[in-house]
């Protein structure tokens, strides 16, 4: 396996950050690291193997010679840049939602379709949105046993998921009300996320449901290949620092008891099992902060379903800087080479 | 209508001190106060009507010439006091679990079954859970119309929920991370709240189930009087002060569209419509707070129903400590006068 020319486009951002170091944690084979970001970065550099390297403005002939992108930008850059890189020879793995619906563009979570991975005829591999990726992981492996027909889903997601400006703005506000200052200015957010919530992520389709609401729907069941899979998803933002959190109900065509669902998910790739109430074990973000598993906890079977036994509920909680988004782009890479 | 003498019991807390503004707020025909605690508030005081009243031991005694009792203590407190207030003439209606669903017992939230205050063979009358009142205060309006046959529910707690001892504790928390320091006490909480979530709301049952969980549902069944009615939740502490959010998925026997709902909880009892996402309108608990209504929004099709007409999923928040335990006790004092 020969050693490749690795680009990370964004790599000032949350995102690119985590990618780089995932990088390195994972031993990536990385012949050439080239760190690129947009004109507003100019001037500053990572540190990535030891050694600093300046970070370049994106354009198209700056991947030239590169293997690999690791696309942490956002849409409208995504969409400009990413397929000159792809005609230069790269394959580019994106964490934008610029071409996760496109029909040609693969949409990944290796723990569920990497063999769809291997066909990716325009350079272009997507990286799902981080709550879809944290939703599905310990959702599949039940799934495959029983058979998902329906998934009603409730979030609890971090600030952080709306880049590093979202996680200094809930520092900065909670330290303003802690020293009993009042709070003007929310930028990212529409309102005061400190001690609040806001029940909106992403702008608003016509039937009244959020963008990060549908990119659930959608981007589920273009990776799970289950085109018909009935889903309904509630997005709110939390006053958290680090990893989603979710509340999920899921019927399936056979029957699963709870038992059934802990060792499925005791023994599922990409899991931890964190399911103990005698314990007080269950899954909360700060545990699952910094680390690669989504946390799956407090199973039991759904109370309201028509057919119980084929019906459960649980929550889980995963990093969305890692797993939701950053240690998965390098996953799908490492299955490239 | 003659004043009333009205004891408070458990009148230092959180909810008490609540009750005895909404007492001042709605003008209840108060002849005499009565502040009562447990031992351990000896000696503090209350202010009521302008006057500073000396919080008095809680002992069967104390209840003798009381006409109405508001119970704001622990199950055990309520347990073994408010029988004896009954017995010397008082009607107690209490905040705690301790009577919630017993059969000779009425529960009510006066938007929903004010009909059932007026028997009340043993002088009790119970108060619900706090995110029990907060989810079916707008879900009522909708079963009237379109019949409640299943609902699913994921809540998003404030720390208050969990007493004074709850909010002090999420503030010093929120100020020692603040400062960068650690946290090693959480108490009431069993893990840290403070940019974390707990998703435990008291202690569990065979079932995995949380009683805050199958207090929502029996609760629920109860004050609609809808004993089959099929109702999961999972309840989950948030780091905010005040106010519960609750995410909520209903299915119905009849067709009923977003619009319709809007129309009918723009009119219904106890409930703000706070829905216009075109202007960034929706409940969040940070408005919610520090007044008596309900404020419902993110109304649309539930997208996963298999009957896609019958289904709605939606966003609400409530005050718990006003709408969620005083202000509803005091209601349905009301109707006691």
């Amino acid at each position: 396996m020969a050693d490749k020319v690795v680009a990370v486009l964004g790599a000032t951002g949350v995102v690119g950050t985590q990618m780089l170091q995932c990088l390195e944690e994972r031993s990536f084979p990385v012949k050439r690291l080239v760190p690129l970001a947009s004109a507003r970065s100019q001037g500053r550099s990572v540190v990535f193997g030891g050694e600093e390297l300046p970070v370049r403005e994106a354009r198209p002939e700056t991947f030239d010679g590169v293997d690999i992108v690791l696309g942490a930008a956002g849409d409208a850059q995504a969409r400009e840049l990413l397929p000159e890189a792809a005609r230069r020879g790269a394959v580019c793995v994106d964490n934008s939602h610029a071409f996760r619906l496109d029909e040609d563009v693969p949409l990944v979570i290796p723990e569920i379709n990497a063999e769809d991975i291997q066909d990716h005829p325009r350079g272009l591999i997507s990286n799902p949105n981080c709550a879809t990726t944290i939703g599905l992981v310990p959702t599949w492996p039940l799934h495959r046993v029983a058979g998902l027909r329906r998934m009603i889903v409730s979030t609890y997601q971090a600030a952080s998921g709306a880049g590093m400006g979202g996680l200094k703005e809930l520092e900065r506000e909670s330290a303003c009300i802690m020293r009993g200052e009042g709070i003007t200015e929310t930028a990212p957010f529409a309102y005061q996320l400190a001690f609040n919530l806001i029940p909106q992520i992403g702008g608003f389709a016509d039937n009244d449901y959020t963008s990060e609401e549908l990119k659930m729907q959608n981007e589920g069941r273009k990776i799970m290949h289950l085109p018909e899979l009935r889903f309904n998803c509630t997005c709110v933002r939390v006053p958290i620092m680090r990893s989603h959190s979710e509340s999920i109900t899921c019927e399936f065509d056979r029957p699963i008891t709870p038992d059934e669902a802990r060792e499925i998910l005791s023994a599922a790739p990409g899991v931890k099992l964190v399911d103990d109430p005698a314990q007080l074990r269950y899954p909360m973000p700060l545990d699952a902060s910094d680390q690669d598993l989504v946390l799956v906890g407090r199973i039991r079977r759904d109370l309201s379903a028509p057919d119980g036994a084929n019906a459960l509920t649980f929550f889980c909680c995963g990093d969305q800087i890692r797993k939701g988004a950053a240690t998965n782009a390098v996953q799908i890479a490492e299955h490239l080479v």
